[in-house]
């Protein structure tokens, strides 16, 4: 519960904004941290009061891309509204000699930006599949594609990848020097995600095996 | 990217809020996303925009604690405000035949209520107790407790359980019956949270072995 990690944001920053001497770096560490991850979590203000969502997405390029039913309020009130994105890797548990010591290793990029709600259908079928492909990759060509109807059922937001913060923290706990002396162990806990097999659809023709893309994403 | 699971939260909720017949059920779910999870998503609200941070957090009956450091502004800005905390659990990637079809198993919660900031000492050092063993059950009676000064470094916020939605989405994908006859594979690849090995600090000292608690949360 040290300053360093409670909330896990208190730890020191890499802000991007208004940093451009210092941008290729950042932005390297941006892509890395949404590239790997698997969903966010979209804040955004209604009524007045923060709704927390997780959710899916993409990126392309400094754009990022959420994807939502058309029904969904959340999507629509976001539109032209400021947002805020938090995409979060959990690495490990990092036990301390002392309880106040005690913290999480993690990789964590938090976006600000205003959202919209992308119009144009060119730029909408590129999401999609941006976000399809960002949880399966290859994903996108295997499957049917959308039809006109259920292109009408999705709304997409985009988001400018321009004021965003990355926070990482590595390796081992940072005791007082006076608390080596106790007989506590010490040390981290690995955290990660992994996949299992991949479970066939009982419904599944027993001829069609399971695809490289499928295999890949498994490893 | 159907209506069912973009965003997740889109999905069928349990409402918690004024279903009191029905409050037993719902408060099992919610106990158990809640007690299963490692960090939750604290959304604020801050100059009218949304502010979205991974953090730690513990559970006691139907209260809600998160801590961070006492020069926080985000948990001072959240004392007596509308705050919302989301706890999500990926368990799957759902590869349907369709792209519409996609979907993510997956169980969150998400709580609306006002934060307070708390100032009662022993229900602070508790509050700091349950967070700590959240994270490693058995955690805070081995390591070497709080001083007064660690104390005053950290903030605590409470939140009570009153309004939550719990949603879960399990199983293979529901796609629509035309599209069983194309030959794409379909099904679901788990994805789970887990943990390897131990790694001690290297300033340990050598007697000390990895102690119950520590294996018991690695498993």
């Amino acid at each position: 519960m040290s300053t360093e990690t409670t909330p896990l944001s208190s730890t020191p920053r890499t802000t991007l904004r208004r940093h451009r001497e210092r941008g290729q770096t950042d932005r390297t560490a941006l892509y890395a941290v949404l590239d790997t991850g698997l969903i966010c979590h979209l804040g955004v203000v209604s009524g007045g009061a923060p709704v927390v969502l997780p959710t899916a997405y993409g990126r392309e390029g400094d754009t990022l891309y959420l994807h939502g039913s058309s029904a969904n309020g959340a999507f629509w009130a976001a539109d032209g509204q400021r947002v805020c994105v938090t995409v979060t890797h959990m690495d490990g548990l990092v036990a301390a000699r002392s309880v106040f010591s005690h913290s999480v290793n993690y990789r964590s990029a938090v976006i600000f930006g205003t959202a919209s709600v992308v119009t144009d259908e060119d730029e909408r079928w590129q999401a999609l599949r941006l976000i399809t492909d960002h949880l399966i990759p290859g994903r996108w060509a295997a499957a049917r594609q959308p039809t006109t109807k259920e292109m009408a059922a999705t709304a997409v937001l985009s988001l400018p990848l321009t004021e965003a913060s990355v926070k990482i923290r590595t390796g081992m706990p940072k005791d007082e020097p006076e608390d080596h002396a106790l007989d506590v162990w010490a040390g981290v806990l690995p955290v990660a995600v992994t996949f299992g097999t991949p479970v066939p659809d009982p419904e599944l023709r027993e001829e069609i095996p399971v695809p490289a893309h499928i295999r890949d994403r498994v490893g």
